[in-house]
């Protein structure tokens, strides 16, 4: 069945190069991409248009770090230090996910307000609770969301009612596993939740099994020096923080890193080297003062950057805001180093909100052909009708300016899910 | 007449002190405030009370520092540089403004959004047109705001288009001046753009028009680098910026200057001798690439910062967000320096939105007896209810998660406005 949505289309075709389409028809069949055209071809004259006018058409977000289980404290005490943050919120609310029936409602809520938000594509923690985990999948299946979802591993370094042992750990893992054989949309990413949370046993078990099963792998690197140095001490032998993911064999194309905010030369070149994804975390990094980390720079080496919310480091869900808040820090990096040259693009936020994503799953940049259809429709049109103001700088504007309310369509899959 | 608003009510008392009201009375006599009460008493017995529940009651904004014309390209263009910026979008929006029509049509909708953002207070920059400015005087005094507005005064350093000829500038002054008499919660501030864009002869006719007057002032100091080299430049007898103002009579204790980025501590000393009232712009400081003003330092030294939205070099009119900016902004600043006592707290942004401003009004702390009611209702009810979360706590989280949708009252002088 041919279907088209109409309207005035951008795709993130690189990271410097925003595709620009006025007033053009995005052509489905049965729900993939067939085409953007600005004219309908005759022989897809009998497709059935929804015509969003002036608006925005957008490919959806993809956001590759978050954890789930701190949806529900968002913006709660982000004057804290981080230890006294994790132990009056993290930790006590991640232990109450044992519980599936208030795991079920939680994770609901969290599905239902990142569709809200225009996240169709999700790279997320969970717990350490394998059936709370299960729920999660769920919740975000039934809501649309496609992508991968982690329990986490932590058999040291968190308090004793939310640590597992080792054994429990490997036990409960292999579980999992077997309970994610059902899901189609997502799918189970390995999550020692960071390398001090980890013995070198559990760590060991992980690898062997990424390399058994070929799974993918997300944890943190290189957040706050703090982290660095607990890490030089927990694992002497490893000379900086990524040889601990290196040696277990948990550091290759398929790994996500959040934050890489210290990431030196050496550590940055062994990114690149190993193809890993660095996720950037703008508001986390802002609110938990881990420092801003060098976007820009890292850009110009190549790192194929993804952005993250970091809920509930993060204080929004809202991608939009991740991208103007991304671009604020490396303002901010820039005006305090005296480097204008540390500033990013518009077009580098949205590619990495939606392509860089899209990419680490195995798909194609902006709206690839013959894949199902993620976008968005973000309208605009109430704001301001400003003479020579191009797509781009409405764009811009958007980041800015508009948040959930505006988005007032999103795909996913193919279906259209608000 | 007796009325009383119930629900948490919450004080800038100071620069550090919240005052807590939990589920209180704040009780009105003919609009102006007769006292906060956990229970009424019995003379107050007879009050007609509005029950806002369980959500918080705050002080309504003062936003000290934005330009009327520019709110309209909000959020537009602030990838470029300020001087193509300014070209492209400020100035020929500006010229606009001299069509009374254009004009009127645009400040209702600034003044209506102010009151749905919960901003009752203002000091704001018009256009150079007589009439422009006293329009947007009667826009926001319909709406119910009160506070200041400049008829901006520019015989150099602007667009021929623009500028004003010094002889012009004087006489529309005394115009508009005469203009201002029939307003009641409006009042006039003098308002030389910024002291490059004004000349001695009309910085002389303006501080003149002060001292016979007794009228406020408001301006730009030290806001980037170019624009501190441009002043020593044509200022070539002052040492420093803030001498230009001093030097003609505009730098005293009625004297708001906007953003003070790069005072020095000399710069700083003089504003503190002189009772200078800087008005810190976190969003615009971030957007233009200024820089980021050392804001914890100067509360430190005692300066009496409050806080402005900068439309349009900032990117949003909400003073919640504007609070989250600045907090956002101190951590960036302390992050890039190694130094954690640049952050600041909730508090601290909450004094300088909203007390801080009504000390510059003339008025007291808090919710002062006798006075008028600026108040507004913050409705954070549909956040989760999380277990100890404290009224601070959900002030600090309402400032990262609220928008407008959330404020579901605004009282200025007494009167219900939204």
């Amino acid at each position: 069945m041919l279907t088209a949505i109409k309207g005035n289309i951008l795709e993130a075709l690189s990271l410097d190069t925003l595709g620009v389409h006025p007033h053009s028809y995005l052509v489905l069949e049965d729900g993939r991409v067939a085409g953007i055209y600005l004219t309908l071809p005759e022989t897809m004259a009998e497709a059935q248009v929804t015509d969003f006018g002036d608006a925005l058409i957008l490919q959806s977000f993809s956001d590759m770090h978050l954890h789930g289980p701190q949806y529900e404290y968002m913006g709660t005490g982000m004057d804290r230090p981080l230890l006294e943050w994790l132990e009056a919120y993290a930790f006590p609310t991640e232990a109450r996910y044992a519980d599936p029936v208030y795991a079920r409602e939680k994770y609901r809520t969290l599905a239902h307000d990142l569709i809200q938000n225009g996240t169709t594509r999700v790279c997320m923690f969970s717990s350490r609770h394998t059936d709370g985990t299960l729920i999660l999948m769920e919740e975000l299946e039934k809501a649309g969301i496609t992508g991968y979802v982690g329990k986490v591993n932590m058999d040291r370094d968190a308090p004793d009612y939310l640590r597992e042992t080792t054994e429990e750990s490997q036990k409960e893992t292999l579980r999992w596993l077997e309970g994610c054989k059902g899901f189609t949309k997502v799918k189970p990413i390995l999550t020692p939740r960071f390398a001090p949370s980890c013995s070198d046993e559990l760590l060991t078990f992980l690898g062997k099994l990424k390399a058994e099963r070929d799974l993918p792998v997300q944890s943190h690197l290189s957040e706050n020096l703090g982290e660095i140095a607990l890490v030089a001490k927990l694992f002497p032998d490893c000379g900086q923080y990524w040889e601990v993911y290196d040696k277990y064999g948990l550091f290759d194309s398929r790994t996500l890193m959040a934050h890489c905010v210290h990431s030196d030369a050496r550590e940055r070149a062994a990114m690149s080297r190993k193809g890993v994804w660095p996720v950037h975390c703008a508001s986390s990094n802002n609110s938990l003062m881990s420092g801003i980390s060098p976007v820009a720079d890292m850009l110009r080496e190549g790192q194929a950057i993804c952005l993250g919310s970091d809920v509930s480091g993060g204080t929004t869900l809202s991608m939009l805001r991740t991208m103007a808040n991304s671009i604020s820090a490396a303002k901010d990096r820039g005006s305090m180093t005296w480097d204008y040259d540390q500033a990013i693009s518009i077009e580098q936020a949205y590619y990495m909100a939606t392509s860089a994503g899209q990419t680490f799953f195995g798909l194609k940049l902006g709206f690839p052909e013959g894949e199902l259809l993620h976008a968005i429709v973000l309208d605009d049109t109430g704001l301001p009708k400003l003479p020579s103001l191009t797509l781009r700088d409405r764009l811009l504007r958007a980041a800015y300016r508009l948040d959930d309310r505006h988005i007032t369509a999103v795909y996913s899959e193919g279906i259209r899910r608000r």
